[in-house]
């Protein structure tokens, strides 16, 4: 097949080597962040293709061993580092079952990198410090990957409209920090006094709520948290929801989006509005973004704008972001 | 196929009536606690079977709109008293889609129950509140399901090892509560002073674990909680974890349970004794319930025993269990 030109090099040369035809499963395997961003992978996929897939924690992945898992089978894995040891294992483990293995990292010759059969080099801001465009991102090559994939395996060839979106999403997430810059100044001091917080969320979205209950909340600002699926929280937890609970709820534009729409509803009639961040993604300018990945690109524009609204929590709490760490790269024995 | 004779009858019925060759997906599908039990019937289809499933909440599955749901899949949904409206319409919907639908409910006169193709009733104790044989209980009912698909469909034939293991799996439980009763009075006036509890758990267990944070934790006691995966922790997670912080964890016994060791020795080390209450299986006696199963089992042990702790840990926050909600069944219009 033929990707459009702008595709990542990396993706085009593993996508070129891999007999789609034969392929039967997609495994998603990472940990934590880097999981997260496998939730919109499969919700891309679940949408557009007819191959089967799962996602999983690294270590569970090996553990669960799941019957599937053979020479027919994609495992696609990330890891910014590269040195996460699960993911590093599971794609040994993977390789060792003949599954064919992609494996992105911001190192290609780290340990992943390494281990898989193709490596794909991504950019991330909050190693270098450096921006980066989004079109480089881990979402935007895991979305790559996915409708590639459909591509090749008989589903409508979205390739060119993903690229040009994907080529106009650093714009899209320039200009949504201007739009939810009041959000934060309104929200930032409250929410620094909080020792609960809850991200709430469904659809393409929720893999954005979990990464920022927590990969931020919990591990960077020791706030307690859950990421919520937006519907789950008519089903018990809602009921901790009160006038003094806070929530940041991602209303996004992919076909779930009365889901959020109704617990937006009920957050407002029982909570207080001073507790209740709203990210809308219907108040975005998402100018070049084809309509068809809107729903697709919204979770990285709110979980790369909520950076800029953590930092400002962070200065409140007096917690340096990144070195608010008690174990996470400060213990080498667990 | 033939079924063995114990096999709920319509679990035969149904599985008698299904062309399992003809199947190329399952769709778990269900809401909050009911949801729960999806993912061990998942787990367990994985390590014994070719089919490929998936697990998603009700709502999220309708407007989710998974390409692969169509005339070859076979989407089994539960909900307890058959009334939850997300439920019924997600079986409308697969059935639109030329789906068989299986349905597990208390009722099956139930919305429901005459929604789908199939309906199987369990029993529950918590609704009736005279005691069940966990035979005749939704997990029970579920597996039975797993199995007989992994035997039709070119699997290895176990239904006679797991009814005969789910035959004795009350007595077990009862068991379990003696094993466990010392616990539940160490840990339950300290737990009850308590705004967050953590649970934790994998592979099989988590739908455990998810199910005591989000039904009894936050919906009946309104401590706030979240369902930690026991590697997810260590990508995140662990860094609210100090001498204060108070979880449960669930020690499996399945291909998991490595998982959970490296996690209990974590909240050892940097937690306190006196906030970690660990269930480990390992201590349990699992007389009657073969090998292959038993990690399989094991999570409704652990939900079953565990409600004895909740109404002791109740009796301390005067919350009186089951009526302590503030929406749930209290409001109709949300």
């Amino acid at each position: 097949m033929t990707l459009p030109d702008r595709f990542h090099p990396a993706v085009s040369a593993a996508l070129s080597s891999i007999d789609a035809s034969a392929l039967r499963h997609v495994f998603f395997v990472a940990c934590g962040g880097s999981l997260s961003i496998m939730h919109p992978a499969k919700f891309m996929l679940d949408q557009h293709g007819a191959l089967p897939s799962d996602v999983y924690n690294a270590a569970e992945f090996v553990a669960r061993a799941p019957k599937r898992l053979g020479a027919d089978s994609l495992v696609i894995l990330c890891s910014m580092t590269g040195t996460t040891k699960e993911t590093t294992a599971a794609a040994k483990y993977a390789r060792e079952k003949g599954a064919t293995t992609i494996g992105l990292t911001v190192e290609p010759g780290s340990p992943l990198g390494t281990a898989v059969d193709f490596p794909v080099k991504f950019e991330a801001p909050y190693t270098t410090g450096t921006p980066i465009d989004a079109r480089d991102s881990n979402y935007s090559i895991i979305y790559q990957i996915v409708m590639g994939l459909v591509a090749a395996t008989g589903g409508e060839d979205l390739t060119q409209p993903l690229i040009d979106s994907l080529c106009n999403l650093q714009a899209a997430i320039d200009r949504a920090q201007d739009t939810y810059a009041p959000l934060w100044d309104r929200y930032a001091e409250h929410f620094a006094k909080q020792d609960v917080v809850y991200t709430m969320a469904s659809g393409a979205a929720y893999g954005a709520a979990y990464s920022f209950a927590i990969c931020v909340l919990m591990e960077m600002q020791w706030i307690n948290s859950q990421a919520i699926h937006s519907n789950e929280f008519f089903h018990g937890p809602f009921e901790v929801l009160d006038e003094t609970r806070c929530f940041v709820l991602m209303k996004g534009l992919d076909s779930t989006r009365e889901l959020d729409e109704r617990a937006d509803t009920f957050l407002h009639r029982f909570g207080k509005a001073e507790n209740i961040l709203v990210l809308d993604a219907a108040k975005l300018d998402l100018t070049g973004i084809d309509e068809r990945f809107q729903g697709n690109v919204v979770p990285l524009i709110f979980f790369d704008t909520l950076w800029r609204f953590i930092y400002k929590v962070a200065a409140f709490r007096e917690q340096v972001m990144l070195d608010g760490r008690r174990y996470m790269k400060k213990l080498s024995d667990y």
